[in-house]
């Protein structure tokens, strides 16, 4: 928790937050904080800045809030993730959180398996939950909208040609790819297969949307991997 | 598993290997494969190339193989990683075999908690587990190698010095630091750190014998992350 996120419901004034939960567990427990130590804040969907402690007891801790400075900026990045594993879905939700993707759908496609949309990770509490670890850790308060759509078709004719509008569009396959682009500065919708990849019909569907494949070498790479890999070069 | 790895002892003669381990079962369950089907495979340590399948049945696959081609290229690239947590350290290892690291030297430093040593995960069998996953992943047959060094001060006056000569020399840490270099060819030895990061005192350490941070923007990834966007911005 490199930032505490604060909500609307911790302040009981304009510059003073209680906390009880989980937050005020790991202020104690891991930070091992003291009265009169300065942690960095943040307000949900608001400004970052600095809290001194000023009461910790056993249950509550007590915060004098200063908040004067904006999140970090976030990626111009649209990410189409074909719903992977749950496991592997929270620490996409995390790291996306973390890097500043502040869009993410998750579709359905050939090779998805069915039962993967009837996990509990899939509730919008347990969303919400692994997009606030994602924030904390990268220091930002700004919540990602998380759009779920199992309907391939659906989304190719009624969502995607909306999304991909103005920006520069690529699609993560080995084939008929050119190396992923470095350090670009366009606004970017970017699609990324499941494990098994995309079926080359899926494929030559968005390709003829407009989207470019890309590659990132010889070496397949995990789902959560690639995201990272292809966010750090991208960027 | 992208790639099904071979060793000496699965061959019957110089091209017939017979499996009865975990990689008959993801074989038969996972790919689904028939007698006849066509399967991409290495040999550790050796040439990748292609295997039919002959013979399926309750306890053994039979492969007619042919072992034609070179494994991807390896990074130019020994990575020290501060110990990282257990779980994490999995995912670390099957990263970096993925994404073609030939060197990993795990240290301590003074924020890798003393526990994480005694882990099971650390026994070398357990290492080489996550490491032919890793390959197998990547499609590659070069089994990585893998040290570990509890001692930072034997680590700093013994061994660094021997790897960081004639190589580039990265910290990734974020402060009086340079933006990650993106795309480059040289040999290079990158120092990545704990939860919580290095300490100061240990930073100068490394800029002394030559090490220049690096960084990667205000927000702080998990290490885990950090490797897959330091790699993929690196090379």
């Amino acid at each position: 928790m490199n930032l505490v996120l604060l909500f609307n419901d911790d302040f009981i004034n304009a510059d003073q937050a209680i906390l009880k939960d989980r937050r005020k567990d790991h202020i104690v427990a891991i930070h091992q904080a003291q009265v009169g130590d300065c942690l960095t804040v943040g307000l949900l969907n608001g400004k970052v800045g600095k809290a001194i402690i000023e009461a910790i007891d056993r249950d509550i801790v007590s915060l004098s809030v200063t908040l004067d400075s904006n999140p970090p900026p976030s990626l111009l990045l649209t990410l189409v993730v074909a719903l992977p594993r749950p496991n592997m879905l929270k620490r996409i939700l995390q790291t996306c959180a973390t890097m500043g993707v502040k869009k993410i759908i998750f579709i359905g496609t050939s090779r998805v398996e069915k039962s993967f949309w009837q996990s509990p990770q899939l509730q919008p509490q347990k969303i919400e939950e692994n997009l606030l670890l994602g924030l904390e850790q990268g220091k930002d308060t700004v919540m990602p909208e998380v759009i779920l759509q199992p309907n391939f078709r659906q989304f190719i004719t009624e969502e995607l040609q909306g999304l991909c509008l103005n920006t520069q569009n690529f699609i993560a396959h080995p084939h008929n790819a050119i190396p992923c682009p470095r350090n670009t500065t366009e606004k970017t919708t970017l699609l990324i297969g499941p494990e098994g990849g995309f079926l080359e019909k899926e494929v030559s569907t968005f390709n003829e949307l407009g989207f470019t494949n890309i590659h990132l070498g010889e070496r397949i790479l995990r789902v959560e991997t690639a995201v990272s890999v292809l966010l750090g070069k991208l960027f």
